[in-house]
């Protein structure tokens, strides 16, 4: 996933943030001259998300570190295994470990909590989408680990999707007033998604031509009910309240996306600790 | 806390990464004309924080906007109550929704939940401190929130603060051999904090002049034990696998600072929403 | 149209590019105090686009510039007419000139040349689509002209839209795998539009479920045939050499697109020049 | 031509553009491990112009990747012919294409243009100069090109070079007082050169010891007599509504410099394009 | 000398690094709610350069903040003067002071020790000159300062002046093959100047045709010899070892100019202090 | 010292100034393909300062180039001693030299100047301490130099030390109350120092428990007098008009630290240059 226009303006900014003027504890501590190794280990069950990321972290610091990767990202690893090896300057090693530890426990975090959403709905045929709720300047790195985790991303940004939401539904006049003017204007590379509250406003979206529709908030029976009017004709987002305990059931009404801001916004960081040896 | 070389350069981050080339549903379904008026509202119970930044959010989007906040900084907030109104330029409003929501959402996640840590351990004298455990990009922000929740900062980064890990110590050959190489090269604006892993390295590290101890994952019994021995001599955290759960138990051991990295890399967002008039 | 993350940040680069470390004349020849009023003259037919870029880059060399607009974006003037007079401080308006004009006779010029397009197709339901060719750093200023000038946007970058092309394809192994891969891969609030260089390429990508299908340099009678198989279930966009003397023609044989290169990568400048009074 | 400051912030900014949050297309339809290799066709006779760039723009995006330019910046080469190969992960060769062309296309078709311009006048001891009419942000690829192309670069920016227009003219109060203060105020490393719109204004010019002086406007009468009552003394510019038409006949007036916007402000991209084998 | 764009990116750097995360010993002792008001007083006799961007400082850090400046840039100013009064927000006052005292205490100090060379050589014809030993990433505001203590600035880069020294002529083969070959390439705003070391290499200069001479490190008698030599076909530059005692001799040879690279390489900081009331 | 968030950061500052669009000199005077050899050379005694920094401007300009420095910082090189060889492509070493020159005369006249008060108080105890008082945009550099010079760094930035000036103690209203005021917020990393005036605040200040006592201005008697107060209890820095004069009557009074903002703010560059061979 290196994409060096993105990834080195994220270090660069967090090694600002860090290190700034300096590691000082290390450069009292050790000489500079110091050579060792380290390994990266889960300390709980963790889904691997950001290797390379991790990786290009302690390269920025220090492009003489040498790092061993032992997965691939989207592997499911046990508590107690270690991830990748770092080896080469200790000074440069403990310094850049923070940046590189926050940045690779974000993203495994988020792979591994997307990782039991998909597996809750493994057998449904529902795909487990984020959100734009990710941390401000993050959305690159949040929205890749969703991938890794088995999860679909919705749009990027508000440049890459069309969601038109019940404030737009009442800016516009309606539902149909809404879709009538997106069509007149927008890209033709956009499908049009839209919101709605309630089964008359599905009918609504429906002859209007939505491409995509979103259920807001509606419960497991009306999203069932809207399922058997859709019929196929377009898919289906469910969105709203979804946890781990009722992902499957509303999986089961048979919508075919299932949005959870919860994937980006909630995220506990995966336990991943550094030693050295 | 409006510290404009801060703030605009992460609001600059947030705006590229969330509206980019621009807000395609907004521009289609809206004239760009129509004004109103928007509520964030509390969904669940909150510790307020940031609400300058949520305003500055709108303000970079379009300086035209009437932001008027409901509450300070610091303020307990029930569900239900309106935290700020927004009014003037729809399509502004609309678009700036959720680089603003999604920074103060998480700000007041932060401060929400040190809040409930704090409130476990306020008949005790210990204070709950952060770590440098933040979102990358964010921890000016994360840190704030942690204060308006009424905990402590520690260091911010690598530069403002020594903390001598196990790490540091190994390289330099023990814990005297570090404080004694500390000593002789820093700041004398710093204070030295040294980890340690048990009674023998605390007393160690007591003899050598530590300014700070910090206790790391030590046993409740043995944090007792600690206190007891220093006696007062310097100030003691604790830092590791801190819970809710285990919180006052751990204060009341009588340890000084009480460290929790789950504060900022773990914190669920609050829920907060904005509704157009 | 004015967006300050995007067009504040192209400003900055401009005056550090034009002005540099100061406008050596000016600052030799003028005291500084002069005050005085400029006209932006429209030295040719032109369809205006961009004044309030071309606002804000006075603003931004001096807050205290009065600029008065005389027309709106899209409006079409004649040659002879001011388009927008500015006045205050006459150092301050000779030295933002180029900057502002540069961008502002690019922007009309695409603007005025899409206009030349979407006249030649008004009779037919064509559309006018731009491209990717656009001037580095300058894309959302090339597509916004695109718009007023009548033209609709393509995808504005990699991120926004699929487009298959005849390199993708032979990767994937045909069009059919390749139509496969991205739709188990992609968000779905995009579609997905594919090349294809002759019928046969046209109906394995209608069997295979494409949302838009591009006709690569087809011949005319080959565009016709194309548009009679389709026979409106997919959008079709003709692609490759168009001209203003052709486009009709293309348009007439029934696609619902036309995508133009030369629109932002070969467009002349409007001729408009600033007269000070 | 490669200097890391100017070409790597470039490079940044318009991967930034093109990019974004990645090439979905490209994601989707490749695995990521595929290999190959791509030719830069020329599709039109062209002066080749900004080779280096257009490499770098490729190991922007992957160091990995192997190029192998066929010619330097400068020759002209005919339709048909292979400018360069590309050959490395085809993936980032897919991605990094239209960045690479963008910026090459333009630089070749400024270069293409003016050579024909070049040609034109060879004849003549005049030169063509570029002007600051250059698209916003590229004034150092665009001025580089005009070189290649056998141009003169004019000064870059209103920071190196004096160049005193009617308007500062005016506010001076007249030509020898609009000299006469500048030569009390500028580097001495600068030439000063003044535009005049008759004869009388340029009497007064050389009178009052302009270095270079403008004809602007002029008809080739009035520039043949300018000719003759400067006779040497200064170097002459003629500026104003040069074509490739009149150019030649301007240019056997005898000026030294003929100066043309359009080099740079409605310059066609030469046609270039990437072909996958 | 308000330039936006030059001005906010040095001070968004300088806050970055002096305030940074924040001012943690004022947001300790103060409230942030208290006002004042305070002076900026002179500690020495000072040439006053700079006011301008000491006001911005003030304001980037606060716009509510309220700045009288007592005199204008170039002006000389007695130790006990109070130079301007800030008042408003204690806080913000506090904050700022340092990054505004930095920036405005050496434009100061810049301006104060040009204006004691230009005394020292005022009865002669000879104008003092910087160079482009200035301190990295404040040429800009070194060298408003030299021009408001009286000096003449000399190029700003390597961009905007021809300076051939003579590593550049040992590599062309020669001053005549130097200049020869320059002449062919440069624009023609520019003028050319050359370095000579002695009284041989000034002939060659001359009759080949150089702009400007720069004597290095020449004897005064020398410099004399080389005045009576040129008799004023070309302006003279004397440079190396220029000090405070010998200017005046120096200037006296009749040179035209004298560059000092003191004047920004070592200058020492006004002494100015911010006293609160 | 190579850290390279902070390096790059500066060098693409500084040859945006330096160098901008492109050294016009040697392009003109050169083919670009002539390699060689040059050396840095000490003018004066010199204690070096900046290798690495010097070394990889070179590098940020063209990293074919070879560099070999003769010494490493800290050491003391007598004038006429060669300090480094630089070799490759002349074009890249001649446009690259005044930047890299710039700040490395820049760090090596702290660091010697520096040396020069170290070396007054090496028979005390006494250390020297840098100030805030940088040149802006430098501070790490600055710093950096002041430590290679033997001195010893006081806090970098607001961010990391507190020390409580008399402005500060105004505002909490009185020395006992700002020390109150600040031991209640701050971080448990930082010590505390403050500002004292005379005996009688010293002793308030004891009193109420600051960490480090800075003695503002006083006379030798008056820190004579205090140095017996204090009697070892917490460190105290001598502060105010610090001269290479009086700096070792000041240690002897048995101050631990001796902060001098000349060190930084009014430095004399060390005289170096590069010699091509």
């Amino acid at each position: 996933m290196y994409q060096k226009h993105v990834i080195h303006k994220l270090l660069q900014l967090a090694f600002e943030e860090d290190v700034g003027t300096g590691d000082v504890t290390t450069q009292a501590v050790l000489t500079g001259d110091e050579v060792g190794k380290a390994s990266a280990v889960a300390k709980a069950d963790v889904v691997v998300a950001g290797m390379d990321v991790f990786k290009e972290a302690f390269l920025f610091m220090d492009q003489t570190i040498q790092f061993i990767g032992h997965c691939e990202d989207g592997l499911g690893v046990q508590k107690g295994n270690i991830l990748a090896e770092i080896s080469g300057n200790l000074s440069s090693i403990l310094t850049a470990e923070r940046v590189a530890l926050n940045l690779f426990q974000r993203m495994c975090g988020i792979a591994t909590l997307t990782r039991r959403y998909v597996d809750e709905v493994k057998e449904t045929g529902a795909k487990i989408l984020d959100t734009r709720k990710t941390a401000p300047g993050l959305r690159y790195f949040d929205k890749y680990a969703v991938r890794i985790g088995g999860g679909t991303n919705h749009r990027f940004g508000l440049y890459d999707g069309i969601l038109i939401k019940d404030n737009h539904i009442e800016a516009a006049g309606g539902i149909s007033y809404a879709l009538d003017r997106v069509y007149r204007h927008l890209p033709h590379t956009l499908k049009v998604e839209i919101e709605v509250k309630n089964l008359q406003e599905l009918e609504e979206a429906l002859t209007a031509g939505a491409d995509v529709i979103m259920l807001d908030n509606m419960t497991v029976e009306h999203m069932k009910k809207a399922v058997e009017i859709v019929n196929g004709r377009v898919p289906l987002e469910a969105s709203g309240n979804v946890t781990l305990t009722n992902v499957k059931q509303i999986a089961e009404t048979g919508v075919d996306f299932i949005s959870i801001g919860a994937l980006t916004h909630s995220v506990p960081a995966s336990d991943i600790s550094l030693k050295i040896e």
